[in-house]
């Protein structure tokens, strides 16, 4: 008598024995479609955000965790943001960029020029709540790589003729070592770089930016191209003729 | 002398026979990783779609016919749908309805209430050019089933006191066929279904649309809630207080 008729002979005596056993293998399928199913929903999350479906959230979901750390670090997000950068970059080539040198493309500074990819992996990919301490202190080390397809968007916009003013949350007293990242990760002379002064502080990103931008259109400057990674970057009043929402899945800001 | 050892030694004596079957493996496994980047780059480009990062299209890309057709057929298009419809119900409820009976939902038809995923079954799910007369010869039909997240936001909203007016670039000589294939549907009670008239001929979606929302908020309705499939459906002037943009990637409509 083999182990398995022994084992059967065991659970014709006692199936209280047998259940939690013989049950396993089931429960093992069910996880598998219910792993299945978790997967598709922390994806259709993340489209829902890049599709500004979302109410204001303040940390990913629980159980997207680690679907959000496998995307970030994964062959997709850098497709993603390949495809995004390559939209603007066809957008851009097709404006006839005017010779009065008021055609602006606005870029966004944190998770469009430059990547906080090492702070986030160490601070659970956006599963913790955003600590503006610890995020200031790795801001200030100023090592923020540049997101590649952003740095060959903005050379060939540049390159195009058209004016780069970059546009960001960051505050002013961040802007030297703003300054000395964007150099360090390959970004030059752009024509502008516009933080949060004392003004803006307790405005909302959309509110900030739409002001900011309204500013640059009185001024007289047409704002032909904006790319940055939240939604706050692009909507409100004052929009960019074309907008590109690259890929974030890790915070959201109002 | 087994067949291995025979075939190894047949290559010592002659390596040109052999090249092409050893190459085999590598080949099958570039092929794989081909695959794989084409499978993201499709999933990019429709998350690119969704988050309205796209120029004007007129068909789906060559590479993405099997992408497409078999996201349109799968658990995760549902559940997109799912994740959608919940958050606009999550906002609707968070909304307080007035009792003057101003609120309004805006709804689209086409892959927002009825799904003419049948028709685009039989025409590539959107590898063709749109043809209007094959078209036109399904919605007369009226046999397009409801997308059921839709239908079930559509009853709470309804529920929740708000009105319901429905938008459509379908034509006016469309009306009766759709309001019998929606009511088959389980659509009931709207307040107004909004198609477009002669004078609407040759406008695109954004502008017809903008101008009705802008005429409905003249007669002092508040659009609370926004459903659509298409970017057109909800940008432009005059728009919803939030959108719910509802995944569609089989076509683009201006």
């Amino acid at each position: 008598m083999n182990f398995l008729s022994t084992f059967l002979l065991v659970c014709l005596i006692s199936t209280t024995l047998c259940v939690p056993i013989i049950e396993l293998p089931e429960e093992s399928v069910d996880n598998s479609i219910d792993d299945d199913v978790q997967l598709l929903r922390c994806s259709g999350w993340r489209v829902a955000g890049e599709a500004n479906n979302l109410s204001p959230w303040n940390k990913i979901p629980e159980s997207c965790v680690d679907y959000v750390q496998d995307y970030m670090l994964s062959r997709s997000y850098e497709i993603d943001l390949d495809i995004v950068c390559d939209e603007a970059m066809e957008f851009a080539k097709s404006v006839v960029v005017g010779d009065d040198g008021l055609d602006v493309w606005v870029f966004d500074v944190d998770e469009t020029l430059l990547s906080n990819l090492p702070y986030y992996g160490q601070h659970g990919y956006g599963s913790e709540l955003f600590d503006n301490i610890q995020f200031d202190k790795w801001v200030l080390e100023g090592v923020a790589q540049a997101i590649k397809p952003s740095l060959k968007l903005y050379k060939e916009v540049q390159q195009l003729g058209f004016k780069i003013f970059l546009l960001t949350g960051r505050t002013e007293n961040k802007r030297e070592i703003t300054i000395n990242n964007l150099i360090m990760a390959g970004f030059e002379n752009w024509d502008r770089l516009i933080l949060r002064g004392e003004e803006d502080h307790g405005k909302t990103a959309v509110a900030f930016k739409s002001e900011k931008r309204k500013a640059i259109m009185d001024e007289g400057f047409r704002i032909i191209g904006n790319s940055g990674d939240q939604w706050s970057d692009l909507i409100g009043s004052h929009v960019s003729m074309r907008s590109f929402k690259l890929s974030n899945p890790m915070y959201f800001i109002s």
